[in-house]
């Protein structure tokens, strides 16, 4: 087929970014950090401002887009809304403070600096979805999923990723009138949870009707074929409905969870993802501008300060959420595991950057606070916890 | 991400290119042929000149051309080059002959309507390549991959797919420059051949190398990714020396094919094929317009006699392929086993309509060919093969 779509520089683009993001992934891990931090450090040396090995064309932000809708959809599928009721109060008022205090931290010391109140309130939603993805990981090394801490962190992360996709399907709503409106925020709430609402009442029913169909066909490769379209196709509806794509994937996910081939399906998924999702991160990664970074430029200060700042603000908010947790828990180790950021957070700063709601200094910041919590996070969990187990005395 | 891409086309354009690929590909099942024939004519269906649902825009054409190298990286690692060793001779002679006979009767057919040598070589080249992954499936089906006749045509397979991909970059090379001339025939057969040879004596030891590494590295996904990333380098290594990229994607199969890891790479790029080659099979179904088909307008006579023509001289050259196999073994049964083309001989069509040697019709004609060798195939593969269980003697 033709070169005219750039096909040899997609290549080169795609080979790299999956070389660079599973070697620096691998490089994380090793170091005791989660991969997506690796993969995002790959980005930033692939990207235009140091190797230029993965130019932000069309064709790899494409690709970038069909990675983060495939993985949004695999985090559905391993999500379990059932959890959440499980794990009960504690869980909800973790997943609610955690989100109010970064978003309120977030907001005013953007507005504090200067900047507009919809960058502001870019800024605050970015800070507020815990990566669930991070935490579960960090949570099975350290074999703590299954304890009281590691329930309650699992259901706030899954109510807050829930509740994070809201929000972001709020604030893309918001973007595009590009004003602030207290009907707006309504109905964009309404429409979200709405959206939600009607695609897993509509979903479930519909999801075990297509799986059904699917279990009778005998031909290779169905049920994955089948169920990403489904999710191609509810990500394309979440669209048109005023939410965003991710919303859509992630609620397919949630509905085919609740079919009996939830296990298949997340098979047949997961490969495809871990060929895809990399290049989200790497795109990701790419848009940072290495310059900006530099300290010893001045005009890089405020955008280092804010992010210090935001760091900060993020890191406190999650931290502080974990002590409205009731019940003989420790509470310090719930804080810690919601501290880590990850993919949700990003979503959003991509997304403000792409509607020019965040700046590049901002963009800038958010993307090293998310980094920065993403990179706490895992060392802070593992002390506690082996605090915890040699028997210190923990909040 | 934006949507200056065209995504909400994209996804809608990907996500009936799925659904519409296994629905017709399991119909085209249950009714004993296939399922690449569904999924072609799903293509045919849903592409500009039936539904419009797949256009034919930059996005889709870059992720088909990803579905089919990736398709090929598979094709490659379920080939065994020591298959054809051991069945020796026969299979060689069986491919050889299914490559000869074909290709000199689609050339001088082509040439006796007066079209240019060039085109006579693109079609000729394009009955060259029988279909290993569809004779495979249909030989599994009757249970008859560990006989003497299924291991002949397996190995001519394996054969006449190597040299249908050297026939393929040697044809891509002349289709640059655009004209005929011994000396350039030679060198490309020569850098095709040296391509393949350099690519194979580097990529084996490189290929243990790299899954040796990859064996000691931990995080999700690397296998795969790290495997697709080095099909997609080869692919395009071997774009710059002047071969195909699918060549390339090829070639990283059978060397991978020769690592300890060639199981675990290949489930982890089955489940990305699953989901990305219905697409290229389906785009190259959406270059078909169905009006050039209609028997009753005058204009598309000489096509649909070409293809007609073609479809005979396709058939019979395989045909008789099959009785240059000498030995004890059911000559008609492994000449109905060459005969379906399948992927390879479209790869040829789309490229030569891609790169202008093929017109419109003669391109229409090449692909009516290819989808009734591959449709005549199962049946007769089959009816030969009852026979012959049935006790009825055969030759």
């Amino acid at each position: 087929m033709p070169d005219g779509l750039g096909l040899p520089t997609f290549l080169l683009a795609f080979a790299s970014a999956l070389l660079g993001a599973k070697l620096l992934g691998e490089l994380s891990e090793r170091l005791g950090q989660p991969a997506v931090l690796g993969e995002l450090l790959a980005g930033v040396l692939l990207g235009p401002s140091v190797l230029g090995l993965v130019p932000l064309t069309g064709g790899v932000l494409l690709l970038a887009e069909i990675g983060v809708i495939l993985l949004l959809f695999e985090v559905g599928l391993e999500t379990d809304l059932g959890e959440l009721a499980r794990v009960g109060g504690p869980a909800l008022a973790v997943a609610l403070a955690g989100m109010a205090l970064p978003f309120l931290g977030g907001f005013f010391l953007t507005r504090a600096l200067g900047h507009p109140a919809l960058t502001a309130i870019f800024v605050g939603a970015a800070l507020t979805a815990t990566s669930i993805g991070i935490t579960a990981r960090v949570l099975a090394e350290l074999k703590a999923l299954a304890t009281r801490e590691g329930q309650i962190i699992l259901g706030a992360a899954v109510a807050d990723d829930v509740l994070g996709l809201v929000v972001l399907a709020v604030v893309s709503r918001i973007a595009g009138p590009g004003e602030v409106d207290t009907a707006l925020v309504l109905s964009a709430t309404g429409l979200a949870v709405g959206f939600l609402v009607v695609a897993l009442a509509l979903g479930i029913p519909l999801g075990r009707w297509l799986v059904g169909i699917v279990g009778r066909a005998n031909v290779r490769g169905i049920l994955g074929a089948a169920s990403v379209a489904f999710a191609l196709l509810v990500a394309l509806a979440a669209k048109k409905a005023g939410s965003a794509e991710i919303v859509g994937a992630f609620a397919t996910g949630l509905v085919l969870a609740r079919t009996n081939r939830r296990h298949d399906i997340t098979q047949a998924v997961k490969p495809v993802v871990d060929v895809f999702a990399p290049l989200f991160f790497v795109a990701v990664g790419a848009q940072v501008d290495v310059a900006l970074v530099n300290p010893f430029v001045a005009g890089n200060r405020p955008s280092l300060l804010l992010a210090l700042g935001l760091t900060l603000v993020g890191f406190l908010g999650k931290f502080a959420a974990g002590f409205c947790a009731w019940g003989k828990v420790r509470r310090a180790f719930i804080g810690a595991g919601m501290v880590p950021r990850g993919e949700v957070g990003l979503i959003f700063a991509s997304l403000g950057k792409a509607t020019g709601m965040l700046p590049e200094g901002v963009f800038v910041a958010v993307v090293l606070a998310v980094f920065a919590t993403t990179f706490l996070a895992p060392p802070l969990m593992k002390l506690l916890h082996l605090g915890a187990a040699d028997g210190v005395s923990l909040p």
